[in-house]
């Protein structure tokens, strides 16, 4: 089974942006927590700040991966490209959000992505990458 | 560790109610394969389809149970009052939609309850449910 | 041949509150007429002021009546759980206001519960039933 | 008796046009059984493609008929002169709408007339206009 | 000097129509005393309740008359095609409504024709239309 | 004199529920201080998560009580049915918040109560019921 | 008879400021026309750019004068308090625009003054000032 | 094959109004050149300033001709009725404009009649007649 | 104790004007009677139209009174600078209106004012300044 | 004459991307097609999922080529950045849409390129290109 | 070179009002700095609550000065009448903010000044004025 | 000191696109004088039209850099992504836009950025990266 995750813009900063926010933990450390949890999966991880190399990397792996989960950072709530890419290939994708969402401006409240996607996971923190993984599992 | 699914109106239909959106199985039946599943949790049901039995339940379970699991059904979507019971009790409280509701009328698209719960599951059926009960485990 | 007439909020003061609006005939004394007209038909009525109550009895009427004549009163305008209910049902359901709601305040023109309804009718007064009742003998 | 049954709009085409939505019998068909129905009823029938031949009927038969049954077809939801028609003569006008208006654009929720009316009747199909001439006799 | 004054819908029945906004002078006898106190102006008056008959009008007589003094009832609300008439003459046009439109309806607060208008006069009466011609003679 | 003091859902959280907002006085003690200092006042005290339980006590003493002050919390922003209530009823109803809504969320900031009510006080904390009943001495 | 013009701000600066859109004589010059043409008439100005002082004024004048002539300048699109002072007061009161307003920004479109005033005269430049005279003439 | 071009509204105006918008060539000028350049197209031409009789033309020629190119003026942007015409009829329609209408006022953005047109074409002067024809080839 | 009572715009003619809405008592007699009630107060009356005066008298009292009940009329719905006043000082100001504002016009329902006062009290008539008065004694 | 084509997201997915909506040819299929009809122009192809990209090979072409032929995809509702492009470049712009994009989300109806184009062409399937090459050819 | 500093309400307070948002020293002693840095330049200061007052300096500043620096505060967002002024006169006029009005309530965020000034500098604190003085020196 | 000035889309082109709104001197060569005033600055330029360079040239020099100045040219209004970005790093920002922007297009009023920046610089052409420098000097 192969899954990947894709962050977007400023999801590398994880662990030194706004920690109060999004926790203090860099996302390589969790992702190598992830591989050793999710030994039988052949996980993956992509990150890019810019729009057009996600749609890229979903074109890619739309088609022969098992599920994708994806965190499309600020472009959730401004790119119909990257979710026309999601409606567009055939791997089920998991939505997810480290913040809740709900909680903070008004402009995050909207995602073009989520009525394309299997489901979508808000609020849990990097645990939301993990119950994403578990529902490829069920 | 005790933790409690609420579920609001017309709920009670699981399994009768439009198939093609929320599968034929009935919640009861679901139920009882959750709690084989998490045998060490005390898991209870608890379904209403009124708005004031819904906030009297999370008052009486909310500064003593460990989790909530709540689908709040139609009244997500308007009802303040149990968005304010959420917001006045303790107990962290995950939300869970069976539907993906992005995908239906706007006015599913908005829950004054989210912004009060620890976490936001939507779409994955009724799995969600199993999903936020991990989230308790994590 | 069974159809139950189910009034919401504030309809048992009928003859009671704003005769200019709602005129000064009770309910029970127009119910009454109305069982002498159509002697052929089972006819039951229903009044509570419990959006809850109302969605009870939906969903105990709504699979084995013929048909079901609601005026949901202020519950119309808010309650989405109810017309989810409506639309979980089977039986046909005929949506009737007394007054003319669109010569009233905005927020009266609009209801969650006609998109899922056999039919609508508006500003007839008490006549308004006893048409919904000749639609379900046509 | 003397009740007017006016139709807007594409009305003509009925029995052609959209038979999912509109049926397949054309209104002068239905007409001619209305007549049967109605014996005692001196009922006229008319229908035009034009606002201002719409107004000027209502002007004709708005001072002297005892009901006049409308469907302004496409013209309820954007002509401010027929309401104001509406509202000009005496004669009592319920208006009827063939489809359930409220499951389909939202422009077509709303309708200048509708507060004119004496009452407003939607979504039984052909049987609305009998619906309509029975709150005359009521 | 050749003035005309349009008339839209429903201007037909001023006298007759809800005489408490309208007054209950015929148009037909105001003009007369128009055509009385303003000898030496060539002056015309023309009604209907056509969209397209006013139009008509407005290109007859846009290139060759001094001034046209409209009042586009309803149509004034609703009406881009006469509005694109008015801006495409060459003929000035005053625009006269004779009720108070800012103390009714929100609807009527806005005319498409205004912005293309020479002048606006608005809740004189019938006096509207002679400060229109009066206008003119400045 | 009868008064009734009507308080809506999560206000029976008094004292215990976001203490920073609501101060931590629980409403049985408070009104157990109001009627020491209203002693020639039948003072009396309901509360309710329900909607249709308020509904049915605005029904029971609205006819017979000389006033009624009404926190209806949450339900104050979205029942339709409520507010119907305090139209339908005879006894001057006085509505009280005791935080400053105007200082929350935006819709806090709207009442469907509102223009149905003798008079609105608002933002006085528990000192809010007092003033309510001043007023009905005045 | 006592009819008194008020100007609001900015409109002192008239025959200098944005001549394009007001034209370039000044309104003392204008005024002197004005009193030379009505003779008969005791005939007042007064501008200010002060709201206060406006308001200040329409009290004065709004139990004694026959008319009131009134551009209230930029305050005619943000003053519910001259608004009010005009709904008050009196004596009625003509409203008053030099430049076609509907052609200009959307906000200039609506006036809180217009609802009470008598009537509303917009776009004919310094002439408007006229015809407001001649409307109480009439 | 016959197609037939419909214009609504001020188009007979085409080289007289406003030409730095429309240009200074008539309809009929342009017309005699189309017929030259597809000679093998039976080409008919019609024009109307009446919603009612532009409706009247489509219900005409919708179910015989292979074509129709409409450029409905101002009634795009007001007119549901010739919308719901165009949905009616089984000829597919393709929508023109002259002008860059995303470059005027904003009520020019919007066409009821798009969604149910075979394709819209903008802004290419009277060569969008051609490449509407040009379409109906390929 | 010292305490001002600070009213708005047009305030200066209560008793004078509508006195359908406002009552006929002028404000200098109602405030001789709360002088009278009141005598262990210091209470002051200032009234001006003018928003720099209210704002400048904001200034002088709100750091040495003990308490501010303003009523500011018209400019409640319309001044930021008012309300950025009360933000500035530190008095505490309740804010007060006659009539009940939430049943006038939907630009009477906001009140820039009201997030930074003390507590609002609406509806109440005259009463209203007394019942402020009262919450500073509490 | 050189002509590009330019095509943004997810249009290389074509004949591969939801074939109900797009068709199931590639573009490149078709692009050699295109050049085989148009010999004797220039025509080059460019796709790219960047807005970037999309930018610097506007910035690159728009100053020699003798036409644009642009697909902006999901950038056509979103992008600014390239509508900018479009207004500073000098080559004339042709904006293309292969499915009837006012038949989809309201999202997509509107376009911030189009103001600056020379045309727009929506709803012929692939032929859409073509005809925009025809345009260029008029 | 003169230029003159107009400030509006409420910044009389500085240093006073808020300091976490406007800090704590008064404009006052900021002029004296001021002046002392920027010796060459006749500088000068208002500051006035009203409205009128404003205006009236814009008007007799306004055709003699080389440079006006303002900080309308609340003035900004509701006042057309000062814009009206600023668009009047001819000195060019920078727009200044101390705190960044963009991370404060959205009616901040619109200036009715922004669109006539020479430019808007916001955010800086007190160095915004010494910011705006250089762009008269660039 | 370090500071970096980065642009974005299309001001590369700058004395080349549309020079009546951003005048005819290209970036660099005012980038020259700019290093020439400011020689004891360690002074950097950066542009691209791509939001993901852009995104990762602030994370790059915003960690170190003592400035940036940011004129983010179309994404200022389009992008959450970059102003996430402002918001995630430590350097101040300071933003800058050539043009009056409040003088153009409604939806180039909003700007996602301003309320992480520093302040803001509107409308001084080139002047404003100087005046931008300077705050950073003050």
């Amino acid at each position: 089974m192969k899954i990947i995750i894709i962050n977007g813009p400023n999801l590398n900063l994880l662990g030194k942006r706004e920690p109060g926010i999004y926790g203090n933990k860099s996302f390589e450390e969790y992702f190598a927590e992830l591989k050793n949890i999710y030994k039988s999966i052949q996980l993956e991880y992509f990150q890019s700040n810019s729009e057009g190399s996600i749609i890229d990397k979903l074109h890619e792996t739309g088609y022969s991966y098992q599920g994708i989960v994806m965190n499309a950072g600020g472009y959730t709530h401004s790119s119909i490209a990257i979710a026309d890419a999601v409606a567009a290939i055939e791997t089920p994708l998991v939505e997810v959000h480290i913040s809740n969402v709900y909680n903070r401006e008004a402009y995050r409240h909207h995602s073009y992505i989520s009525k394309y996607a299997k489901g979508v996971i808000v609020g849990f923190g990097l645990h939301g990458y993990r119950l994403a993984i578990e529902s490829f599992l069920m």
